[in-house]
């Protein structure tokens, strides 16, 4: 089973590929969707959508698994970082990939086993799991590939929210 | 020259076409995007991106007008309107439609003349900018056409907010 990891953002999107057969993982690849600073939201948004529907269409994932989102503090962040999300939700459904949603705690849980782990811990085990020599950079990417592992450790909940 | 007003919503998108020319309005159109209650989320954004597009093709307006996110209440809300509000924004991006953004304060004052303004007073401004003999419904679509008629009314800002 091919899973596609999205950590999502406005300004960067982890992205995260692994493949996951017979209770082993292999990486398939991973990296960022980055905009510039100062680049026009819209321009921003547009990058997202080609960028995470181009991976979609090179690995062909049979799931997309992206952090749902909390937020306590700046509203404006939420806004934005929200807006990018829809976009990779978009990207996958245009692509008729289903898509599973995890929180932060969810990942926790599954990628190290307790959901108090710490950021340093996950990207130790996502190396470890992966077989990888070093953590995978940037921290979006490594994020995105704890969220493809923890899709691949549980059964999932399919993101199919119902609004009113 | 011709505005598309949005009004951003995940259940239901009002939208509005006014054509402004020589200081004078006409109307072109007015409806909503509506999904269903218990529609998937991944669903409703797809649809909603499919129509809006259908729209920007059919009208193919000079500018899009969608009202700017301000929320106090409701988390998950904040963060499924916001998603819905950055596929209407890429919608408009994809068919290269310059994208402003109006604060429900900016669109009272444009319309009916000062920020205080009630939402039937916004409506009534609404059908008598319009020529209209009925109010505009749902009040989603009134919304949108206020928009459209705020961003004919002003120079507008366009929507080019920067990310870190």
């Amino acid at each position: 089973m091919v899973i596609l990891g999205i950590d999502p953002g406005y300004a960067i999107v982890g992205c995260g590929i692994v493949n996951f057969n017979e209770n082993r993982f292999s990486l398939m690849g991973y990296g960022a969707v980055k905009t510039k600073a100062h680049t026009p939201f819209n321009c921003r948004l547009e990058k997202i959508y080609d960028d995470v529907s181009e991976l979609i269409k090179k690995f062909n994932p049979d799931a997309v698994s992206i952090e749902k989102l909390f937020f306590n503090s700046n509203q404006k962040t939420a806004i934005d970082v929200s807006q990018a999300r829809g976009i990779c939700i978009l990207a996958a459904q245009k692509n008729r990939v289903p898509i599973f949603e995890y929180t932060p705690l969810q990942v926790k849980q599954s990628v190290v086993g307790y959901g108090r782990a710490d950021k340093c811990q996950v990207q130790e085990m996502v190396k470890v799991l992966l077989c990888l020599e070093e953590t995978p950079k940037p921290d979006d990417a490594a994020d995105a590939l704890a969220l493809a592992i923890c899709h691949a450790h549980t059964s999932g909940s399919l993101l199919n929210y119902k609004g009113e």
